[in-house]
C-alpha cells in the first residue's frame, strides 16, 4: 500500500431539508454571492428553499454558469465577487457551478496577472475564498473534494485545477433534488460516478485488499440500484443512496494508497471540447474501448470485478472480456451511447488525430497508472471507439 | 438513509515514516505534553524516532497511562498541564492513551470543579485543547474520531465522553509498528475492529445499500488478512490493511445513516470495569451470545452478512444462526475466549446478577437498535456467556 494522507474537512450535511443548517453554517456578517446555472433552480423549488432560509443575508446573485463552466463566463462572475467585494461563496447547483465556484476561491485570491494561469500552469491554491454548496445534482463528487475542471472553448481547452485551499466550508446533500432531475442527468450521473471508481480501482492488484472492497461496494450499489435511480427518482432510500455513492466515489477515500489510472478523463475531456458532449457521455465512449487496449495490463483487475461485482466465472481472460462487454451494456441500459457515431458529430473519423493533436498541443501524452497511453495509444483507442 | 453530518478534519498521515512530518504537524512555538503508555515505545524504537524528529521542539513528557485508562493517572496528568503551561499534546500510543489524552483535552478547559462531570454527566466537549496523535497499535479508531472511554476503578465505572473539540489535530499511523506487537494485542485489535463494525452493521435492514457493502468490505478484509496479520505481522501490506480496517471501522463513515446497536459495548465495559479483562475479549464474550438472544430481531441483517461475508447458503434462520456460530470461531481461531469462563475470573455466575446491579446504579438499562435490550436480558446474554 502505498503511503497516503487523508484530509476531509468539508462538512458534509446529507439528508432531508439540511438546507435549514445554512444560516448557521455561513457567516453572520459575510457579504455572499450566491452562483448557480441555467436557473433550474428556480423551477424545482431549491432556489425558493434557500434564498428563504438565508434572509437577512447580504446576497448578491450570479447565474448562467453553463455545463463545463467556461472560464469568460467565471471572468464575469470573478469582477462581481472584486466590486461587490464578496466574503463568502454559495455554490447552488452540481459539479459544474461547484467547479465553477471553486476557480473563483483561487481566482480572488490569486495575486498573478492572468487567471487561466491556474490552470495552465498547475497552480495549486493553497488558500481560497470560502465558499459552501448546496448540491442539486449528485455526479461528480465536487462537493466534498478539493478540484475542479474548468473550460476554455476559445481555444478548444478542458483543463484541472485544484488545492488544499479549494475544500467547501460545507456541503448541503438533500437526495430530495434526485426526484426532479431529468432522465439524462440521472444517466450522466450514474456513468460519471461509476467511471470515477473504475479510476482509481481497474489498475492492477496491489495488496490494498480493502481498498479494492469499499471500490468494489459502490460499483455494485451503482449497478444495484440504477434501474430505480432512472424509473422512480423519487424513491428517497434510492436517491439516497445515488447521492451517497457519488459522493463515496470521488471524496478523496478510495484514491487512498493506491495506483490510479484517470486517463479515461483525459480523453473524455478532449470529447467534450471538441464536441461539447455531456462529460459522462465521453467517460463511457472512452471506457469500453481503452480498457480492451488495455486488456492484457488490467485482466488481473478487470478478472477480479468480473467476479466480485458483476458475479461472472470463468478464467481470468474470459471474465476480464466479458466484464468490459457487461460495463458497456450498462451504460447502454441508461440509454447512454458509446461510441463516437451515436452522437451527432461531424466527421468522426477525423477526430482520433485531431484529439491527439489537440492534446500533444498542451503537453506531451503520457497516460495511465503505467504511464504507458502514449499519442499511438489514444488514436487507437479513439478508433476502436467510432 | 437517516439524514447524517459527516466531519472528519483529522489529517491522516498513513504510511512508512510518516513521523517525519511532525515537525511540520505541531506548531513551532507550541509547549508539547507527549504522553505514553507502559514504555513499550522506549522497546520498539518509536519513542527515539518521535523525540528525534521532534528535537528543538519544548517537550514535557508523561508517560504511565494503562490499558483502560484510569482517571487517576489522568488526574496527575491534568496537573502537569497545569503547571507547565501545555499548549499542545502529542499521544504516543494505542487507544488507551489517545482516550487518555482526549479526556486531558477536555478536562484541561473545562470550567467546573470536577472534571469526571464530564463522564458522569455526559458533556459534550466543544473545543479542546489540541492534540495530535502518534497510532502504536490498530485496534479503536481513535486516531480518527472525537470520542474516548474512560475507566474510574475506585467507583467501578468506565465511561464514555466526546464531542467536536475532540477530534486529533493530525494522526501519524504507520503499519511497520505492528511487526513489533505481541499475539494479545494483534488478536484483540482484530476483534475489535470487527466488533465496531458490527456494532453498526448488525441491526436490522434499511436501505443502506452503499453503507452495508462498506461495512461488509470491512469485515471480509479483517477475515481475509487475520491469519497472515497473526503469524506474519511484519508483512507491511498486510500490516497495513489490518491498521486501515481499524480506522475505517470507527472514523464514522460507516455510521452514517444507519441505526446502530453499541449494547455489546455497553456491556462488555461492565466486565472490564469488574474484571480488568481486555476491552477485545469482553466483545468476544457479549457478541455470540447476544446476537443469539436477538436472534428474531437481527435475523434478516445476519442472514445478509452470512450470504455475503461468510459465504453461506440456506434459508435466512440457518444462516442467520450459522454466521452467529462462524463468528465465534474466528474469535475463538484468534486465541480470543468468547465466554467468561474462558477467562480466570472468581464467581463467574454471579456476574450477571452482579452487572445488571453496576449498570442500574448508573442508569436504566436500554439498549440496543430498538432499545428493547432490558435489565432481564442483560442478565440472559450473559448466563449464556458463563
Amino acid at each position: 500500500m502505498n503511503n497516503f494522507n487523508l484530509h476531509l474537512p468539508t462538512q458534509l450535511y446529507f439528508g432531508k431539508d439540511q438546507h435549514l443548517e445554512l444560516p448557521r453554517l455561513i457567516p453572520a456578517d459575510a457579504k455572499v454571492l450566491m452562483l448557480y446555472g441555467g436557473g433550474s433552480i428556480k423551477r424545482n423549488g431549491i432556489y425558493e428553499k434557500v434564498t428563504h432560509a438565508l434572509q437577512g443575508f447580504e446576497i448578491v446573485e450570479f447565474g448562467g454558469i453553463e455545463a463545463n463552466p467556461q472560464y469568460s463566463t467565471l471572468l464575469r462572475a470573478l469582477e462581481v465577487i472584486k466590486r461587490e467585494k464578496i466574503t463568502f461563496m454559495l455554490a447552488v447547483g452540481g459539479g459544474s457551478v461547484i467547479d465553477g465556484t471553486k476557480f473563483l476561491a483561487a481566482a480572488a485570491l490569486y495575486k498573478g496577472e492572468e487567471p487561466w494561469d491556474i490552470l495552465a500552469k498547475g497552480i495549486r491554491t493553497e488558500v481560497g475564498l470560502p465558499f459552501g454548496t448546496v448540491l442539486t445534482l449528485p455526479a461528480t463528487g465536487s462537493e466534498m473534494n478539493s478540484g475542479a475542471v474548468i473550460s476554455r472553448k476559445e481555444i478548444g481547452q478542458k483543463r484541472a485545477m485544484g488545492g488544499p485551499g479549494l475544500f467547501p466550508v460545507f456541503s448541503i446533500s438533500d437526495p430530495s433534488v434526485v426526484a426532479s432531475l431529468p432522465q439524462r442527468q440521472l444517466a450522466n450521473g450514474i456513468v460519471d460516478a461509476f467511471t470515477h471508481v473504475m479510476e482509481q480501482y481497474m489498475t492492477y492488484p496491489t495488496a490494498a485488499t480493502l481498498q479494492d472492497r469499499i471500490s468494489e461496494g459502490i460499483l455494485s450499489t451503482l449497478m444495484e440500484i440504477s434501474e430505480t435511480v432512472m424509473a422512480r427518482p423519487e424513491q428517497y432510500d434510492v436517491a439516497a443512496n445515488f447521492m451517497w455513492c457519488c459522493n463515496m466515489a470521488l471524496n478523496g477515500i478510495i484514491q487512498k494508497g493506491v495506483p490510479t489510472d484517470w486517463s479515461i478523463h483525459a480523453i473524455g475531456h478532449e470529447i467534450t471540447a471538441a464536441y461539447g458532449i455531456d462529460h459522462a457521455r465521453t467517460l463511457a465512449i472512452v471506457l469500453p474501448s481503452l480498457y480492451r487496449h488495455k486488456l492484457d495490463k488490467k485482466e488481473a483487475k478487470l478478472a477480479q470485478y468480473g467476479r466480485r461485482v458483476l458475479g461472472l466465472t470463468g478464467d481470468d481472460r474470459a471474465v476480464a472480456t466479458a466484464a468490459i462487454d457487461k460495463t458497456e451494456e450498462f451504460f447502454r441500459s441508461l440509454g447512454i451511447g458509446t461510441t463516437l457515431s451515436d452522437y451527432e458529430i461531424d466527421h468522426p473519423e477525423s477526430f482520433p488525430a485531431q484529439c491527439v493533436a489537440a492534446m500533444e498541443a498542451q503537453r506531451t501524452i503520457i497516460l495511465g497508472e503505467h504511464k504507458d497511453i502514449r499519442s499511438t495509444d489514444v488514436k487507437t483507442i479513439l478508433k476502436a471507439a467510432l
